[in-house]
This record gives structure tokens, C-alpha cells and sequence, in this order.
């Protein structure tokens, strides 16, 4: 150990994201102090590093904070959560005035905001930050979504931007805003990446048992993709799932139990969603599918019960051909949607917590590095330096054109889908709110009518001004006048 | 004031329901003491009132207090959220041991909960009780839905069930369970309310843009669909507001504004089903449809942005009533689907707060009064009282029959309403659902692959006992263990 130098970040939680994240840190020149719960981490991980002198460890809280030069910085790589705030509090008593904790965990954005403000009041600067890119990206460039006190970040900027991936010779590391800014838009984030895979594995599904293709040839199909317009991380390595074999020679992916996890930031982003009133149908419907997925036992019960969809009948190479164009283009598209309402959340939840957003900026953070990255969010990036006061994605050109360009094949994949009996619940979705977005007229004067039917809530109406609300005695009873006790 | 008698019960905040409740028990032979905060809609309703004998002004919370038999029985009838609290401690300083608090607002359930425990540590009794019904309901019959401290329910069961609606006799309430038990039940109620609101708009929709037919004409399909399956009180209500005519004579229904509110309740049930895991994604489609329709400004600018849909091609009469069948068997299989999503939710939170409840005893307590009160109901309750441990009630004979023979007129208004590019996404994700739930095999195994290939979340095997986790290094790069720390 090298305690004759001080170190500039100090670093606690060496799961595989603090190691990598470290070993990302020394890679570029800077002098990382490292910290682990339990001793034996921190010795395997400086065994492993024989050479890098750029790595000290610790094994005490205290000889941590005394290795780091001022002011000290010192970021936390554990789980989130409580294990967060007992952290903060064994690192206090330890640092002065002005000294930075950061959170590199997939922390709730309103623990952020808190840890902030109480960190504030004791003159201890707070770095709330998402960093996606799995194992990998952590060790070679991840994105990195910084928030909290902004006096924080000109000293954590060099090290962070330096670690980040770089997309267009740019960092995808910016500073995103007050509080909890930088793992909200970090939930976004991963509630985009729930939209993705799920969108994902409804056209491979669509491919394997509507069109009866092998898993050989759904990796070609995904190899294609990945060269166009669909060219993204995520493409990229389903087309190498595919190809993955098992010991016996069969595709692997076909001996992985369809069940899956779904705590943590998908969930929390369509609970956002519910609470700021924005319509992110596509995240929360594939946030369920994992829920419905979660219930297989029910779900063989229910296949017995209601009996196997019949067989694929035969299609022609032609309309094979067709069909996966359809479905190419209903992912793509809503893909699109997706990240819409992606963005119209961040929009409402920086009015709701007074952020300041560059959404152009974010794009870029996570044009690479994470695991959404595509040629994609270039595009959504232009959007939004062409026009930063942009009202939604959905109307900028590039976008309507490409939505104009694909409706007819959505529709196609989606009802192919729906005669097959197959499962599209993001595609349907996000297909149903493209339709319901572009209709200035829907039907929920019905629906205000009823509320006033019954519980007298009353309504506005289309020909006087908004904001004055009328009652109608329905039934002509004579009844009281309006509730303003209940709400439906 | 006759304050020789002591009052049966007391009664706080003379909104519409609260005074429509206390007539309602009055008419029952209770004595009833009110008070409200201002004085001036105590003396308005007791003038209204002259010759009710039953009835007991107050105009102190003390008065009040002294007005009523022991155990003393106050109800709130005020505003969900704080006022109930400040209501609460009001009235702490002249209670006795064992008088109950009655809290009939749209509480939150959480809130019902802490106040159970926060008033049972001070010897005070808490029933919070969902109340549903609307005005009508509530002067003559409504469905009552309590929960709480079960010590307290024998001395108000007299009282309630006395002014509940009755179905086949039996009145439309029961205990519910602990805590918040009963406003648990009530928000799923609302969030049923919710889904059936929003798919008879959607039908009503189809029906106007999409087969071109008059209000008039609505009006007569949704008043004999009410003679059928559908017969409920909402679809009786519909009908009678596609009847009533503006001062010019158009219907009323085409001049009230289309942008629906949706605060409280259905949105509570969507997060409460995010935060325990239950795909309930018809009610959560249908608060989303509320959100999207609140945007009127943006939809009126997107549709000049996307231009209108073409025209209806002309149907002959004979397709015309086809799809209207179509049409009323999507309302109805869907409607089947919403209910079963909210009993797999009420039956998880069963699970995760110790509750006991009776499926079929909900089923009949919504089955009158309430607002989603039907036929329909008095199936649910006849599935659950020939099976108590149904696991879910798509597999209900009754149920899964009337699935199978709606299928195809569903997917067919469904395609309908993709073609016609009329957003249906509660009718569409209904359907979605329904595919996903009789699919032993989804392709969650992708997504599993791919948290396992970026995250090194592991996965299970369809040919391993479940619980057993495995980890494949995808690129073969002999990479690091599985990630603990991350989860996406």
C-alpha cells in the first residue's frame, strides 16, 4: 500500500460493479482507495491487482477517509437502501466541511433527494448518481447520470467524465440536476430498459412460434437488425443469446425457465408514472408481463385448462419474409412510443421537483455505455438540439416520419399477433397509445358523464371556457348539488 | 334537539354523502347526532328536516360527544388524508375506553391501518369503512365495506347492515378483515369502477367512430345489453346519459369536454399492484386513458400533426350488427378479465398483511348499492362459494365458458378497432392478458438471458428444480461471479 500518497476517490462495496468501477479509475491515471464490509473482498481484489499502483486498500472505515485527499470523496457501491444511510452514518463522524459522499447504487430517487438535504444541514456534499452498463460497462465506460449538490460535481466531474463511455467523442456523463435528478432519470433509464427487452422478447416469440422460426434463424434475423435502424446493445446481444449453444448442442435460451424478476426501478418508474398522471404504458405493461411471467406454475394449470393455440398455419418464404418485416417495424415504432413517454415523465417530474433538464443531454448520456445505447438516442439527441423546447418526441420529424412510415406494419404484426393468440402486450399497448394520442376526440365525456351521473363531480364542457364546471340533475330528481367530498 | 334520548351513533361532515347516510339511518329508526365544522350546513340540513325525529344537531365537538350512547359511535364523513387525523385528535380528549371511530371516506388503506394501530394503543376502537354508492347509494342503500379493529364491528353491524343495500336479501356488507382491510376492498372496488368505466367508453367509442351510429342508436344497444349478461348499473346509467338531450336538442353527451379525471383510488390500486407484483393491467390501462385524455391541447395538436383518421367504409346493416355482438362480447370478456386481475390482487395483499377474506362475501357486498353493482357479481360469488380456494377466477367454469365463446367476436372487435385506428387499451389489453395468462411457455426466457448476459443476474432451467441458479459467461470470457448487488 502506497499511504505515502493520497488517494482521490475513495471506494466502498467491492461487488463486481465497485471492482470494475475501480479498476475503471486506475485504468485513467487516478489513485482509488477501496473499502469493504468484509475484509476478505478487499484482500482477494488486491491480490488479484498485484501491480496497480494506483489502488490502495482499506480495511478500516478511518484509514479509508485518511488516505483521501481534500476534499474527500467517497463513493458508495453497495446495496440500496438502508445499507445506504448505515454507510452515511459510519462515514460522519470522520469527514469535514464541504467533503462528498456518492451514491453509485440504483438508489430511489426520493432517498436521494433526503440524503441531499440531510447531508446539506451538516455541510457534507451529496452525489446521488445512476450508473448503467452492467459489469462491463462499469470497467470500460459506463453512463453515468450524476445529481444533488450541484457544489459537488466540479471536483467529482474530471474523474466521472473521464471513466464514462464516450459517444461521439463526447462523455455520456453530464450533470443532471437537484436532489434525486440523477437516479430518477437513472430510473427512467432502466424502465426504458424493461420496454426494450420486453419488446424484444415479444417479436422473438412472434418469430419463433407465429412464424415457426428456429433459434438459428431468429439470430440471423437479430444479426440483420442490429446493422439498421434497430442497430442497439440490446439487439446486439440477443442475436448472441441466440446463438449460444447448451452442452448438448441445443440453443440455450431454450432451457432458461421463462420467469422473470421485476423489483426494484421498473416498477418504481410506473409507480412515478401513476402518481405524476403520465400515461408510460409501454414500461408498465412489460413491468406486469414479467409479473405474469413470474406465475408459471398458473400458467401451465391455465394452458391445460383452456387448451394449446392451434399450429402456425403454413405461410409462404414471401410472407414470412413480410410478416418479419411488420414485426420489425411494430418494434421499432414502439420503441419510439416508448421512449416518449419516457420523456414525458422526466418532463412532468421536472416540473413537479423543479429540475432543470437538458434532454438532449440525457439522450447523449445514454447513447453509450448503458444498456439501452443505440443509434437510436443519436436521434433523439438531434431531436432535442434542433428544438430543446420540444413538447414530445412523438412530434418531432424524424419521429412522426419514421411512426407515419411503420403504422401499417404495426398494425399487421399486432393483429397477426392477436388471430395467433401470441402475447403482444407492450406492442398492443404502445400501438393503442399512438391511436389514442393522435385522436383530439376520445370518449372520456362518457366517462365524465358518468362520474357526474353518479357522484355529481360535475364537468366541463366543449363549447365555455376551461375551468368552469357544470352538474347536471341527470334524472331530473331535483337532487343536492355537487360533491366536493368524494372522488372517483 | 331532543337531548333527553341519547343518539345511536354520531355522524361528523354533512357533505352529500354524509347527510344522505344520516337520513338513511334515520329512516332505519337511529337516532343520529351531526355535527359539521361550519355551523351554517348543520342548520341548513336540519331545517331541511324539520319533522325528522331521529335527528340530533350538535355544534361542538363536545356537545357531540355528550349527545351519544355508550360505546359512543363517530362517524367521519370528511375529506380523505389529514382532516381525518386533525378529526381524529378532536375528538381523543373526551372518548372513553372501547368508543369507536368510524372513518367512511376513500381513505388510503395504509392510513386505515396506522390509525387502527394508533387508536387500539389508546383504547379507542377504529372501523375504516369503504362506503360506495354515490348519493343514491348512500341515502338508500349503499354497499359498506369495513375493516379495522374487529372488537368494534358488533356494536356497529346493527347499523350498517340495516342501511346497506340488500342483495337476494342478504345485506351488501360484512367485516372485511383487520386493519386496512376494508379500504383495501374499496380501492380495488374503485379501480374495478375505473376498468368498467373505461371499457363501456371505449365500446361506446367503437360504436360512434367506428360503425358511425347516432347517440340515439347507442343509446338503444347499451339499454338492451342491460336486459343481458352486461345488466349492471353502469350500463343502465350509460344508456340514460346517451338519452338526455341539451337545451338544443343535441345529446349532452357530445358537448361535455373529454378529459377525465383521475386522483385517488385507481391510481392507488395500479401502485398497489406494482408494489405487489400482480399484473392488474386493465385497471392501470384504464387510469393511463384518463391521464392520456386530461392532454387534451397536446391531442387536439398531434391530430393536425397526424391528420385525421379516414373515414368508416361502408358496412352493410347485417356487419354492422355483427361487430356490435363483437363488440358486446370484447365489453364482456374483458370485464371478466379486470375483475379477475383485482381478486389475484386482493388475494396477494390477503397474503402479505394477514388478512382473511372472503372472496364470495366481497362479491355479494359489491353485487348491490355500489356503483359496479351487476348480475355479473352474483356469478363471482356463485364461483366462490362452490370453491373457496379457487385460485383464480378464470378458471371458473362459468367464467373460462364465457371466455372461450367471446374469443374470437373479441379478437374480431379488437382487429376492428387496430384497423380503425380507434384506441381500445383496455379492451386490447385485456385480450393481451388473457393470451398471456393460458401460455405455459412466454418469452421471459429471453429476458432472462439477457439480465444474465449484461448483469450476471442468473437464470433458472426448465430442467432444474426451481431455486436453483445458474450463470452462463456468454462471451466466454471468463468473466467474474454473478451479480448480488444490481438488480434491473
Amino acid at each position: 500500500m502506497l499511504m505515502t500518497q493520497q488517494a482521490d476517490i475513495g471506494l466502498i462495496g467491492l461487488a463486481v460493479m465497485g471492482q470494475n468501477l475501480v479498476l475503471n479509475m486506475t485504468d485513467h491515471g487516478f489513485k482509488v482507495a477501496v473499502y469493504n464490509r468484509s475484509r476478505e473482498k478487499t484482500d482477494e481484489f488486491l491480490a488479484a491487482e498485484p501491480d496497480n499502483e494506483n489502488l490502495l486498500g482499506c480495511f478500516s472505515i478511518e484509514e479509508l477517509i485518511s488516505s483521501l485527499a481534500a476534499p474527500r470523496k467517497i463513493m458508495l457501491m453497495v446495496k440500496a437502501g438502508e445499507v445506504v444511510d448505515l454507510f452515511i452514518e459510519q462515514l460522519l463522524p470522520y469527514l469535514d466541511e464541504g467533503d462528498i459522499i456518492i451514491d453509485g447504487g440504483n438508489s430511489l430517487y426520493t432517498d436521494s433527494q433526503r440524503r441531499t438535504d440531510y447531508l446539506a444541514e451538516k455541510g457534507i456534499q451529496f452525489i446521488g448518481t445512476g450508473v448503467s452498463g452492467g459489469e462491463e460497462g462499469a470497467r470500460y465506460g459506463p453512463s453515468i447520470m450524476p445529481g444533488g449538490n450541484v457544489a459537488a460535481w466540479a471536483s467529482v466531474k474530471p474523474i466521472f467524465q473521464a471513466i464514462a463511455a464516450k459517444a461521439d467523442d463526447a462523455p455520456c456523463c453530464d450533470w443532471v440536476g437537484d436532489g434525486g435528478a440523477g437516479h430518477y432519470v437513472k430510473m427512467v433509464h432502466n424502465g426504458i430498459e424493461y420496454g426494450d427487452m420486453q419488446l424484444i422478447a415479444e417479436s422473438y416469440h412472434l418469430m419463433r412460434y407465429g412464424l415457426g422460426l428456429s433459434a438459428d434463424e431468429c439470430q440471423t434475423v437479430f444479426a440483420e437488425w442490429n446493422t439498421g435502424l434497430l442497430d442497439s446493445y440490446l439487439i446486439e446481444i440477443t442475436a448472441e443469446i441466440l446463438k449460444f449453444k447448451d452442452e448438448d448442442g441445443a440453443p440455450l435460451v431454450d432451457k432458461i425457465l421463462d420467469a422473470a424478476g421485476q423489483k426494484g426501478t421498473g416498477k418504481w418508474t410506473g409507480i412515478s408514472s401513476l402518481e405524476l398522471g403520465i400515461p408510460v404504458t409501454l414500461i408498465t405493461e412489460s413491468v406486469y408481463s414479467r409479473c405474469l411471467s413470474a406465475l408459471k406454475d398458473e400458467r401451465i394449470k391455465a394452458q391445460a385448462h383452456f387448451g394449446e393455440i392451434p399450429p402456425t398455419p403454413a405461410m409462404s418464404e414471401q410472407e414470412k419474409a413480410e410478416m418479419l418485416q411488420a414485426i420489425h417495424d411494430a418494434l421499432y415504432a414502439s420503441k419510439i412510443i416508448s421512449y416518449a413517454q419516457g420523456y414525458m415523465l422526466m418532463r412532468e417530474a421536472a416540473k413537479e421537483f423543479s429540475w432543470q433538464l437538458n434532454y438532449g443531454g440525457i439522450a447523449l448520456m445514454w447513447r453509450g455505455g448503458c444498456i439501452i445505447r443505440s443509434t437510436f438516442l443519436g436521434e433523439i439527441k438531434n431531436a432535442y438540439e434542433a428544438n430543446p423546447e420540444l413538447s414530445n418526441l412523438l412530434l418531432a420529424d424524424f419521429f412522426s416520419n419514421a411512426l407515419q412510415k411503420s403504422a401499417a406494419n404495426w398494425r399487421k404484426a399486432v393483429i397477426f399477433a392477436i388471430q395467433r393468440q401470441i402475447p403482444t402486450p407492450a406492442l398492443s399497448s404502445a400501438l393503442t397509445f399512438f391511436d389514442g394520442y393522435k385522436s383530439a376526440t376520445l370518449p372520456a365525456n362518457m366517462i365524465q358523464a358518468q362520474r357526474d351521473y353518479f357522484g355529481a363531480h360535475t364537468y366541463e364542457r366543449i363549447d365555455a371556457p376551461r375551468g368552469t364546471f357544470f352538474h347536471t340533475d341527470w334524472i331530473q330528481s331535483g337532487g343536492r348539488v355537487s360533491s366536493t367530498t368524494y372522488e372517483v
